[in-house]
């Protein structure tokens, strides 16, 4: 390891939105980005390096160590609850994790039903039912989530909601939020200790003008909602 | 349910394959396919219904009978060890599971050695290893696996490898093979008892002709390698 850093970073509409946070903490990953390709692993100023991995992959580079640090939805890191260093809330990529049923087939829960759900979401799925002494069968699914609502595999589904837009469109209605999620910057221990570049990282992003952060969002610690 | 039957395709590359050979048993999805937009359930001909799914989905669509029959990967269906019936293996999609590694970092392997492992096939794996009197550490990935071990998170990977291109540009080498994969027909047991379209499907599938074929590739029922 040299003393620039490695970034564990998740492809998609993410990286949009982080772009102009790193950029005001000093970290250039734009003009990296315009000549990227196919690439995974590109070279950024500084002697810092920028892995490009799928969201979900995020906790595990920076769990080992193969990235200092990353940026992780709050979904993913409480689905996987990894031992990781979460310094900042960076207030992006705001959405919820919410239940969600057929409009035209309600759920009548109370302690005692039993009810079929399907997520991305497993443990916090499993987590929220049972704290509401709901006996869930829990059905993992990898793709379309809604589809598992409207061919009946499940009454009712846990998943990502930012705008409601696609439940709208299949007919489902949400009726209740697990939790509210948000992008963090997530850290390898070790590498705090041992690269002083971390922290300053950190310190940048706390200190992050409002200019390149979402509306009315507002960079803080992570508190346990 | 009606006498029509539920198919839960995969989504994919694989569905072009697919889509000759079901019109050689009679199911036409081509035509609904052609003006389906983003949608994922289409009515076909004859009463039938089509389910677009995630391949690693197939399984659970099938299992718990939202789907008659569905066509999966033998790397999926052994990767999940699911209960269902497998009467035609299809020949198409040919490829297999692979164990790789860079080819500049050999690994060394011997009974008693310790390997970490990057995969979306955790299951197969450690099965894989452990066969082998390995001890190897499996760190699940869901996207690029080749990136596991281009940034040294893992010694080896365990992934699907068609022509093999992607490993040659990833600067790796195949070492072994885990599994020799192709598509399978998947059927809900209880619609074998309950709906004669099932059986008829299935005798059609097994004498499907060469032409809707890809080269080389015979029809069978399934054998456990």
């Amino acid at each position: 390891m040299g003393r620039g850093l490695t970034f564990a970073l998740p492809k998609g509409r993410i990286l949009e939105q982080v772009t102009p946070l790193l950029g005001a903490a000093g970290i250039d990953i734009a003009s990296a980005l315009t000549n990227a390709g196919r690439k995974l692993t590109l070279d950024l100023e500084g002697g810092h390096r920028l892995l490009l991995v799928k969201p979900t992959d995020v906790p595990t580079y920076v769990e080992y160590g193969v990235a200092d640090v990353g940026i992780a939805g709050r979904d993913t890191l409480e689905e996987q609850g990894r031992d990781l260093y979460e310094p900042v809330d960076l207030g992006i990529a705001p959405c919820r994790l919410a239940v969600a049923e057929p409009s035209n087939a309600p759920v009548a829960l109370h302690r005692g039903t039993s009810v079929r759900v399907a997520t991305k979401y497993p443990n916090l799925s499993r987590r929220h039912y049972a704290s509401k002494g709901i006996a869930a069968e829990i059905i993992p699914l990898y793709g379309s989530v809604e589809l598992g609502a409207l061919t009946s595999l499940a009454d009712q589904i846990v998943d990502l909601v930012e705008s409601g837009e696609t439940l709208r469109q299949n007919g489902l209605v949400e009726v209740e939020t697990v939790l509210h999620v948000t992008s963090r910057l997530v850290v390898h221990p070790p590498s705090l200790k041992l690269k002083p570049a971390v922290s300053k990282l950190i310190d940048a992003l706390r200190s992050a003008p409002q200019s390149v952060r979402p509306s009315g969002m507002q960079p803080g610690k992570v508190s346990v909602a």
